[in-house]
């Protein structure tokens, strides 16, 4: 049995104010571990540790800028830490990085309970025209020893539904998705969520920030698309035990006992003309290995 | 502006009599042409003239090689009479076409007013492994002069995101997805209709056939991802005038007032990198055209 526990916290910062919001994120990590013990990994909203305030407030001159850090760095370091501390897997939601190209990303890490960065991953859709962030060009995923992948996607991405296409032709089984989304639009993020979910038979673990830096509705969505916690607008703790095993099951037997997509694709993707990608369908590695077992 | 009253019949066979099952859905589209006179266009289930009986019913023999015909051929000769004689475009479902390869597709066609094949969809995903067609290897979209571009799509093909995906960047703008679902999957289609919707903006409008041939809920989705109808489960139908002008207004100006997905892609799409497609995102004709507009 492969199972990964974890804990999607719907938290908010303390706004423009860095060291504030470190320490509260902080002892919320402590007290997840201190309350649930059997949890494995930890993640936020997008962007909480850069501790912006609410969309309608006024934002100090220059902040993301003026924070923007390189990974490793300062923060990847209190994180790093902070995982040796508890032995847990961070995932901080995403920082500000100021890439070795001097532009800013809106950066995913993910953080191993022995310290290392064991992902780093650039938002490739910024919410634009709004965000302004430089987009990154690949998608990333990492493993959990003995679990199985994890694929990282960042909010606005999910509305792209080539991110968790790709992540799950990565091999990745679980999809986190730290969040930040503060408008009405948060309703098709969760038809989005579920349909990324089926559509690819993977977890979908989407953490919003809560009221009032986010509009919450945190969810976690099964392979099959169906959702098993839904979050309400306020700070909360969704925990949950995701069983891989149902990842394989669904692959193999079928979303809602029926349907099975990717060896579909396998069998005779390639012979489908995709003009928009200049492409067709690749059949991964995983799949690969799987047909060859049957 | 640009509209498009369609009518979309949530109906039934009768099984196994070909002929019965025409003159049922002749009498339906006069029917439809006399009550709705402003309609302009009437769409079917998914293989509704091929006259399939309930899934959980036995088939006769070789059913469907016995009945597929080519197209052109006897029964889209009689849907283009029926097209002239009552000034409508058709969609009827789609048909087991015999290909000149000497397979069988699932191929939905759509008719003109003036009786011409206006297009021909063979179904790119089949249901596998219960569905015996062979699969299409390209998407098809056509116009309704002074209206705008539709999409064909059938069915399953809604559970791949590439489908409505590769309509769009062909240019459609409605997308009408003829559906025969017959098992409790039908509430992911459902979520994958609003998210096809959603992250292309377009119109989707997907009618599935009703008990017993198929559990219903068809349904009409806007560019935004809102339901605008959804059937129940037995025979109705679902008339509604589709406003093209919103397409354009939600790729200018945002869905939900927002997002401009197709933009985005437009200005960078190019440098991400698509592995599984052996691609990159190529910007479609028409958005090159309203970038340069702006």
């Amino acid at each position: 049995m492969r199972t990964l526990a974890i804990a999607a916290l719907q938290t908010a910062p303390v706004p423009y104010d860095l060291e504030a919001t470190w320490q509260r994120y902080a002892d919320q990590v402590r007290a997840t571990r201190s309350l649930f013990p059997h949890v494995q990994l930890v993640v936020v909203p997008e962007l909480l540790l850069a501790a912006e305030g609410p969309l309608l407030g006024s934002a100090p001159e220059g902040w993301m800028e003026r924070i923007a850090e390189p990974i490793p760095g300062p923060t990847t370091e209190r994180v790093s830490a902070l995982a040796r501390e508890t032995g847990l897997w961070l995932i901080p939601g995403s920082l500000f990085e100021r890439g070795e190209d001097g532009r800013v990303y809106n950066t995913a890490v993910a953080v191993s309970p022995e310290g290392e960065v064991a992902a780093r991953y650039r938002k490739v859709f910024p919410w634009q025209p709004y965000e302004k962030t430089a987009p990154g060009g690949e998608f990333t995923v990492f493993d959990v020893p003995g679990v199985g992948r994890i694929g990282l996607a960042i909010c606005y991405d999910g509305s792209f539904p080539e991110t968790v296409r790709q992540l799950a032709w990565l091999g990745a089984e679980i999809i986190v998705q730290p969040t930040l989304t503060t408008t009405r639009d948060r309703e098709m993020e969760l038809v989005c969520a579920r349909a990324n979910a089926w559509t690819n038979q993977v977890y979908v673990v989407n953490v919003n920030a809560s009221d009032p830096a986010g509009v919450g509705a945190s969810a976690i969505v099964d392979p099959e698309g169906i959702v098993r916690q839904q979050a309400g607008t306020g700070e909360e703790i969704l925990v949950d035990v995701l069983d891989l095993d149902t990842v394989t099951r669904v692959r193999e037997q079928g979303s809602a006992g029926l349907n099975r997509p990717w060896a579909q694709l396998a069998r005779y993707g390639e012979e489908i003309h995709l003009p928009m990608y200049g492409g067709t369908f690749r059949t991964p590695e995983w799949a690969h290995k799987q047909n060859s077992g049957q």
